[in-house]
């Protein structure tokens, strides 16, 4: 990397851009405009559209820009988020999570990958494209956004409103992993995501097991039924009306996913147990990529301490999010869980829903489409052994949203790494990955000029 | 209450005598020897009993104290504890925890009434007796400890080595509840207990729900099912031989109990929800006093704060308490469940048993014996409403062990009611209560010097 483009990168490193922690608003503020100025070097018009403040509670602002191309030429819209994972716990990290090191080829900061790294060396490629560029060039669009950690909420708030700004023709994401080995990956589909809270009460306090065991109704033991309800013995959903109108993989699809997805024994290797979650009789890749699912994320009541307080808990709850395919929308299947709940109240408690998520679609790209041929041809001018298709469990719910009100083709490449361990303390980002995202940008940004 | 007999109560309260507390040690002690010295003053032989010392952690004293009677005089030994529940939260006291106030016929103090204050008005009624005792006197022992609050751990180590100085005929006990409107109550039966954690481990760390959703098991929904299947959905027990050997109660004994139940409609006023736990099929009486249970007195898994956090937890636990009725012992209770929730591990996790307690078995009294039938006598003379037989839900485990170890037969009468907020802030005992558990207390003692 040359020591210009370093010196930037070590630049958008060290704000302190955590978006969820609204002490770091400044930061995230300072970070913004960063990327303006930046932008704006590249002959960008660009802006910061600051989110309504909610609560009283200003959140990071988004930064929009964009730059005319040659009459006629396709639009391209860029995404990226430029907030990054809280640094905690600090004390695992080897160097300060603020302060970029270079390593053994690899940088260590927060968010060298997630997503300032990828973002940044995808922009850089666009910029060496745009340094080099004879003929035509595309409309280039930008938006970043400083909540992508946190939920989107100012960018899931204000992008409809954008509708005319947004719109595009290809909308283009570096914010993924690559295949093992940096074998280049093209996400073809994202699972949908919603979440609530389920609330069941009982009693008006603890009570003693003893005194009361027998006459009053157990919130531990009735939230363990209720969430136990929503699967059948063979890890199947067992609520009615959650499946309709799933849409199955085409025969491309579901070959391509199994191509790409690792063994049972890999599985068991990276997480330590038998990859025996989901429904029985579906594959890993069909349980991963093209099965809906009912996640508890939490489940609560009563005593936690050491030893025992024998008590009957005054109330209890679960935290349950659920992972969209096509077919599904986020209303219905919610509606659908909630139903179920409702019908599965325990004998004698209340129930109440908090904290439900408007959530967002799953989506799958058909794979003959014009613009996965053409990346595959890049990709594969890049590297020999050609892309694999993922669909990514993980849902990033805004990029449906930004599909929708830019009309755009969602064409998703990112050179992370599992080895980049994202979230956590020592993320680093290697210069292989670097240049190829930056190659990738360059590249692909070239094949729209025409 | 004379002014001497009130500043010795005070005296006993001023204790900060919190025996699950290692940092109240000392207070523990302090307030054994009053007592020990209370004790000599009546003509006991007293002694402090050191428990050994655990894993570095002294116990608070045990008070063992004894008084020869006329020759031939039965033995009478009382059973009491002098440790408390801690005070906290302290910020919801009127008055300071530790410092005993007089207000509208009650005094206020953490201890008022469990057990500081009811085994001190009834041995203030033993002492009534000896004053004024002019023939034969039983022969009286005294065990007084500082762990009931936290499990009796050293009594129930010690008790089996004093086989021969806790040897009786009666065993006194104040430390349970009359009936509403101070009705007095005889205690004819307690459940036993047993208590231990069950833990499930899946992943080696918390996974990503999108990520790895319908790969990993979920050890959130694990816990929920395995704990869900000790019930079946009549609310009966479904584990496997749990019940065999159960004895039903007697003709009497279950008309007995139903008299002295409250109806459905006071238990909704008093516990704020339907008392609808338990098997249906069985009166609100027989669930509490006949029925064994299993409750959940906690369950815990993954993500517990606001908002959403999409992961599969690493792990989850719960801890789970039985109430045991005869026929039924610990052990054999333990191993039924254990066998059920070996054989009902969801797919993938592993299970874990931790902090099992040995447990005690539960007993019922036949009602119709010389013991009942001269306290029947006794508290009919103190109440013309005579006295009504209460089977406690709750245990208080010692007195299983202390009855088997000193072969005498249990007459458990106290003097509580609702409304002495006991474990919580602003405990309390009323003055009439006081008064009555001194009558009671000289009162049976004098039945015995025949």
């Amino acid at each position: 990397m040359e020591e210009a483009v370093q010196k930037e990168y070590f630049e958008l490193l060290r704000f302190r851009s955590v978006g969820a922690d609204p002490a770091a608003l400044r930061d995230c503020a300072d970070c913004a405009l960063w990327w303006k100025a930046w932008l704006e070097r590249l002959g960008f018009a660009a802006e910061l559209v600051m989110p309504p403040v909610k609560g009283g509670v200003a959140a990071p602002p988004v930064v929009l820009a964009e730059r005319p191309g040659t009459e006629g030429a396709p639009t391209l819209l860029f995404y990226g988020h430029y907030d990054v994972q809280p640094a905690d716990p600090l004390d695992a990290w080897r160097t300060p999570p603020f302060e970029p090191v270079e390593k053994d080829g690899r940088v260590y900061c927060r968010g060298a990958q997630d997503d300032k790294g990828q973002s940044f060396a995808f922009l850089c490629g666009v910029r060496d494209f745009l340094a080099d560029a004879q003929g035509p060039v595309p409309s280039l669009k930008v938006v970043l956004e400083g909540q992508e950690e946190s939920g989107s909420a100012a960018l899931s708030a204000l992008a409809p409103g954008l509708r005319r700004r947004l719109a595009a023709d290809v909308l283009l994401v570096c914010d993924t992993n690559a295949a093992p080995a940096l074998r280049p990956a093209i996400v073809a589909g994202l699972r949908g995501v919603c979440h609530f809270t389920v609330r069941l009460t009982g009693p008006d306090r603890d009570l003693h097991s003893g005194e009361y065991g027998g006459i009053a109704p157990n919130p531990a033991q009735g939230i363990a039924a209720l969430v136990a309800s929503l699967h059948n013995p063979d890890g199947s959903i067992a609520v009615k009306g959650f499946l309709d109108g799933v849409v199955p993989p085409s025969a491309e699809e579901a070959a391509a996913a199994e191509a790409g997805m690792p063994d049972a024994a890999a599985f068991a290797a990276d997480i330590g147990c038998p990859p025996e979650g989901g429904a029985q009789g579906h594959s890993l890749a069909a349980r991963n990529a093209f099965e809906p699912t009912i996640e508890v994320n939490g489940i609560h009541s009563g005593y936690a301490g050491a030893g025992s307080k024998t008590i009957i808990p005054a109330g209890a709850f679960a935290k349950i999010s659920m992972r969209l395919v096509p077919g599904q929308t986020p209303q219905r299947a919610f509606a659908a869980v909630k139903a179920h709940l409702e019908a599965h109240v325990p004998r004698g408690l209340k129930l109440a829903f908090e904290e439900w998520s408007p959530g967002a679609g799953g989506f799958r790209l058909p794979l003959a489409s014009p613009v996965f041929r053409l990346a595959q041809q890049v990709l594969e001018e890049m590297d020999p052994r050609g892309p694999v298709f993922q669909w990514e469990g993980a849902s990033i719910p805004v990029i449906s949203l930004l599909r929708e009100v830019s009309g755009a083709a969602p064409l998703i490449v990112g050179w992370g790494q599992a080895t980049d361990r994202i979230h956590a303390p020592n993320e680093s980002y290697g210069l292989d990955q670097f240049a190829k995202a930056r190659a990738w940008g360059r590249r692909i940004v070239s094949e729209w000029t025409f």
